[in-house]
């Protein structure tokens, strides 16, 4: 029976690199790790073990690396450098027709004029494809560990042979937010709506009267879609962490919840797009 | 400006059930990390904070832990277990519209009677999905790492600006292989079916005179669709795990393609889609 | 022949607890993780198979909830909170002889009265010790990643036969920072002290004319012995979180020290005890 | 007030070494992860900020890479290449008065003559320490996953306010297996030894009629030190990976003994050397 050779794709993931701007003064640092993963004219490759149109994975290593120099303005923000980058691939080598370049920026908060503490409190991420015509822009954050002792309720949910889940009027409510969001165009301040977003996203978490985790994520997402200049639309993905009351009766103690067992197996997993 | 609800998922992550069959002598267990997503009349949990709809979480994880007794011949086996819990969800919810199981077991070597060894060599894997009308089963294979260290040559690739791999000729190849297939039907003897799978996936490594990670991928995807009956198309992830011979020539001593770093910062990462 | 058994030990490990303080207003929180560890009299349990002896480790978990709601003041920093746990267990369950307590703490960042977002950027940790008539606390920190861009240089080193590193006069310095350090007394204001010393070694290391990661370790620990009143001793453990400049030559651009790979295979790990 | 440097060591962690013997036929592979650490004559380099006693640490890693080729026949066992590692740092190296070198080394099973996977199944470790006169070694391995589903009891346990558990008298028994233990001399046949100590940890494990994790773990470090010739003491640390059975009444069900939820949060962690 014959055999179709379908969609493929090769890349290089997770090149860390780490540019210093010494001419700032005080120095500034940015620390990417980038993968590129592009589609083109490969099937010689796959087929008949024929290399001539195979760009190596070394090549898109060493142009992540000097693009952070050629390129340095560009690799100030991840949206830039990945425009950057894909537009290369494109452009300049043949047998590329679409690139795709995913980036997930460290944050690093200054000490002093020449050093730094890694802020471990989540991480910047853009997502950049170009197919010759047109580019897209995701930007984004992961990692952002989010919780609430109050304004969180989780009752009057669907009942049936297995739900046994008592209803709760005042939870805990806890998340590892991942967030991507897409732009209506690519000329924009992207730092600017990135912490424009991350404010929006962290402030609607903070004061929302929460009947569920789709309901905070919901609420999350439209404020940013109504508030945010340029956001098209933004999907979000919560991990519910739950925090657990514990049973102190059985030690003569009253628990007003006040202590929580934190576990994260399993978990409750919600996602959402929330479009303009 | 509005704001639309778009596409939204919510289910329990990561259920860990494990199921002894005690009746069999000598005892059998089965070893899953079962995760479940379900897509229906959901909005107005999102936006009006109203739960009537909502089948809990906590409710998803007690069904996968009854299910592994009330169905325990389907829990034998990921994709029969997947299918009787995505039927249920879909069939006896009634606001779940289409239903995703997710399922990794994890393989136990025998040692004894009634004692057990994990087999860390492998994961197995089965994605199940059901919208009320039709089954998807695809199967799959993570973790499965690989090396051969010789008949691999990688060279005649594209030159431009940023490439300065040298070509060569013999060199270790290795990956740590995952696959997921699809079938041309559900009523397969999927045990049979994988087994014949994993075995083609590795004698096609260990004898390919390989050009190229995607050469070589190409190859193995080319045998499963054509020698494994019921196979429809298979995926493949092949990341390159890169061990680089070290230049021992600076300590006078001479590495005939014997001593090599293995690294995996970066990587190169090639995917392709094989059908039937 | 005869077998003896010898030092044994046994407890449970990563108990997670989270403690809410809801009459402070605003309302607080703290988050731990905390693993007991008890010496005593066990050896029936080991070689007759005699449980008499043997509080259960789901006790152990039991005492961290409850502690964390019956002594709700000393849980408010790891190190009473530690105290008062190793107490318990040696003073009043008989077979324990000496309790090792082993906390960590992670970090909330407020963003609203009953909001927080986890601050990543390290980990505060207490071990406690108790035998019944003596015990120790040792504080400490983990995961705190610093970088500086100047102000570190590499020379002047031994050389020999496997020696081809080039000396450096301006790079890169980064570590992910370890330390720990013990009181002269128990009656201390822990949290005071430990901002204390986590300034000193965030001061030190930014200020710091590095010659190497030796000597810039060195001198933190220097300054806290003479500068935080009650550190008796501190160990500091610094992997060299290498940045490596990147030969962009080849590309025709010149790299002036400002491009560089985060690379973490292999790593120098150093590590030193100073002492007042 | 003064402060002291006390103890010191460093080195470089994690040198990922693959050795291939090609003149072997069928080949052999051998796949390592060396760590070096020396303690010596090294106050100068702390405190005094002077690097001529300072051994660098990429020189540690390409010692261990050059010995894979020089000492190809001792890189064949982590024991003998240990060996030939301590002593080399110790001997050759002035100011290195004591070298640990801690090895992992990475099973592979032979799927053809030049085709191997990864047997996942377990790591083999070796810790060899030498300081001029005296060599210590010490095998191990980590990683060893095991399961028994019957044969298992924990009851009479100790009673205080906190112990609520149930006893009973028929478990799953799991825990994931490190053990390291001390040769009484170094001119052993260490591949044989070590086989010989697996197989009796594991049967010991399948066979043995289990009052407690402290019980099976003693009766398991007995056999070994009771019927392997050489091995003066072995420590094990087995880690309780619960699985805890579940309640389905609530759902109309039955639990014979056969649905667990295999739970990693937290975890009894039970250790113990036993001596001959």
């Amino acid at each position: 029976m014959g055999a179709v050779l379908g969609h493929n794709q090769y890349g290089k993931a997770e090149t860390r690199v780490v540019r210093v701007y010494r001419d700032a003064d005080p120095h500034e640092v940015v620390d990417y790790n980038v993968s590129v993963a592009v589609v083109g004219d490969f099937a010689g490759i796959h087929v008949d073990g024929d290399n001539a149109t195979c760009l190596t994975t070394d090549a898109m290593k060493n142009t992540v690396n000097a693009f952070a120099k050629e390129h340095g303005d560009a690799a100030r923000e991840p949206e830039t450098f990945g425009l950057a980058l894909a537009r290369h691939f494109v452009t300049d080598v043949d047998p590329v027709h679409r690139a795709r370049i995913t980036l997930e920026m460290y944050p690093w908060r200054r000490l002093h004029p020449h050093a730094f503490a890694r802020d471990g409190g989540h991480v910047r991420t853009a997502t950049v494809t170009y197919d010759g015509h047109d580019a897209w822009v995701v930007s984004g954050v992961t990692h952002l560990v989010l919780l609430k002792t109050t304004d969180s309720e989780f009752s009057g949910f669907l009942q049936e042979r297995y739900t046994t889940l008592p209803p709760t009027h005042d939870r805990i409510l806890a998340t590892s937010l991942s967030a991507s969001w897409q732009y209506d165009r690519i000329d924009m301040d992207f730092g600017t709506a990135w912490r424009a977003v991350r404010r929006t996203l962290l402030e609607t978490f903070a004061e929302h009267d929460s009947r569920s985790v789709q309901h905070t994520l919901h609420d999350m997402g439209e404020a940013v879609v109504r508030s945010v200049d340029g956001v098209a639309s933004i999907h979000l993905v919560m991990p519910n962490k739950h925090h657990l009351p514990i049973d102190l009766s059985r030690f003569g103690l009253e628990n007003r919840n006040e202590v929580f067992v934190a576990t994260t197996e399993p978990y409750g997993l919600i996602e959402a797009t929330i479009t303009r």
